[in-house]
């Protein structure tokens, strides 16, 4: 009997943004593999007779290799067992899934992917951004800011000045660096950006502004978006969550969603 | 008693691929209206009971015009009812529903909006695509070839060029003139692409060949996504669902995929 790996989007946080599928998944698997990033309320949807895994890698400190990882995988499925690889969002979007596929494929290992909201999209949602436009933008581009270093200063400039709507993952802290870097890029200060991290998670932040306000958008809980570009500024919300006046004048504030539907156990997760 | 509009994406099309949300909504709504785009196995989950209304535009063609949508959805919340307006995809992405949130927010209804798996991550997952690499591609791109007309031709020029992943929407049927757009633009006749239509529906197919073999990638079930770059020549698969031989010597091929998973009913909706 051989196993199975199916790689598995998270979502950005909320079980209840989890596909059905990986839902189903995660219910029936017999190991579960997951990254630093997957919320802990989806980490409890996993059956206690299952094996659990944290193979994630947190501000760049190694708990396990890569090769470790895909070792594993191996192993597990040679034992006969559906393993479920779970990634935060969607597993091939800045996820590192391509590797694991391909150490699956030398292996002879079945595997298959099962897709997940991505971060961007979630943050859209909840800051109700719509990420095209007609008359607004007809682009929308991810990018990591971690990734785009000095190799990519070209490729960088050359999106940022598109005019497209830009989903920034990873923004990291340094935010004067980051605004000098996108204005140096080509665009405008007043440019309107939103925030959001925990996007959809008990701790979830949004912080709107421009530009030119972004280091005032201060560290948050993460993993953040940030959100780019004209749309950001068609966003005027009623006063029930948001400080609608507060972002016309140019100020920004900050919102604290909560959610009555989150799973209210505080448990750890075994 | 007022009602609440709830803006659901529906997916790419396999009722397995709705959020846990999605399905939740979709099985408790007063009323639904949906797009022509969305899959009719998602709307056979809409139970009987629910007013179902089609105001989709397929081919240009009219049905009903946005106006009379949104006014279709204040109407229905007037009289306290839970409207779901669903959209293929994600509601944020190509959709129109910055334009549907204008106006339930002047017309004071409460709304809320739900991301759904949109079908460029949808295409990838199937094709095994990693959308973006560590090594191959930093960045990546979702753009509308239809609305991509002369005037954002600049636009699309910075884009295409910025080597990111291209996620190319509605690419049309005329592949000789998208491939001419894409080369003049700056891409390599030979970067690979991928065409997958009707993404993870009954009648989905995956064509794989080079830009300059676009034209060769025949008409297809729509709706359709291109992915573009170096990411999708990463993906070779085993014999089991690909013939990875042919599309490593540059021909072209096509696969069927059946899936046992699918509702078997072929009843009608109503």
């Amino acid at each position: 009997m051989k196993g199975k790996v199916y790689l598995v989007g998270a979502g950005p946080g909320d079980p209840d943004l989890l596909t059905v599928k990986a839902l189903r998944l995660l219910k029936t698997a017999d190991a579960v593999l997951y990254d630093d990033l997957v919320a802990v309320e989806i980490l409890k949807l996993v059956p206690s007779s299952a094996q659990l895994y944290s193979v994630g890698k947190r501000c760049g400190t190694r708990k396990i290799s890569q090769e470790e990882i895909n070792f594993l995988m191996v192993s597990l499925t040679a034992s006969g067992l559906k393993v479920v690889r779970l990634k935060s969002g969607d597993p091939l979007i800045f996820g590192r899934c391509g590797e694991e596929m391909e150490a699956l494929r030398k292996a002879g290992v079945a595997h298959e992917l099962v897709p997940g909201i991505t971060a961007a999209l979630g943050a859209a949602a909840v800051a109700r951004i719509p990420l095209t436009h007609r008359h607004v933008s007809h682009a929308l581009i991810f990018i990591s800011a971690h990734a785009a270093d000095k190799n990519q200063s070209r490729d960088w400039t050359k999106l940022v000045s598109s005019g497209a709507t830009l989903a920034i993952y990873m923004p990291g802290r340094d935010h004067v660096e980051l605004r000098a870097r996108l204005i140096d890029a080509g665009l405008r200060a007043d440019t309107p950006c939103a925030v959001v991290c925990a996007v959809t998670r008990p701790d979830q932040q949004m912080q709107f502004g421009t530009l030119e306000e972004l280091p005032r958008l201060q560290p948050f809980p993460t993993p953040a978006v940030l959100l780019v570009g004209e749309v950001v500024g068609l966003t005027r919300r009623s006063g029930d969550d948001i400080a609608a006046n507060h972002f016309l004048t140019g100020s920004y504030f900050q919102t604290i969603l909560s959610d009555a539907r989150r799973l209210a156990s505080d448990q750890e997760v075994p």
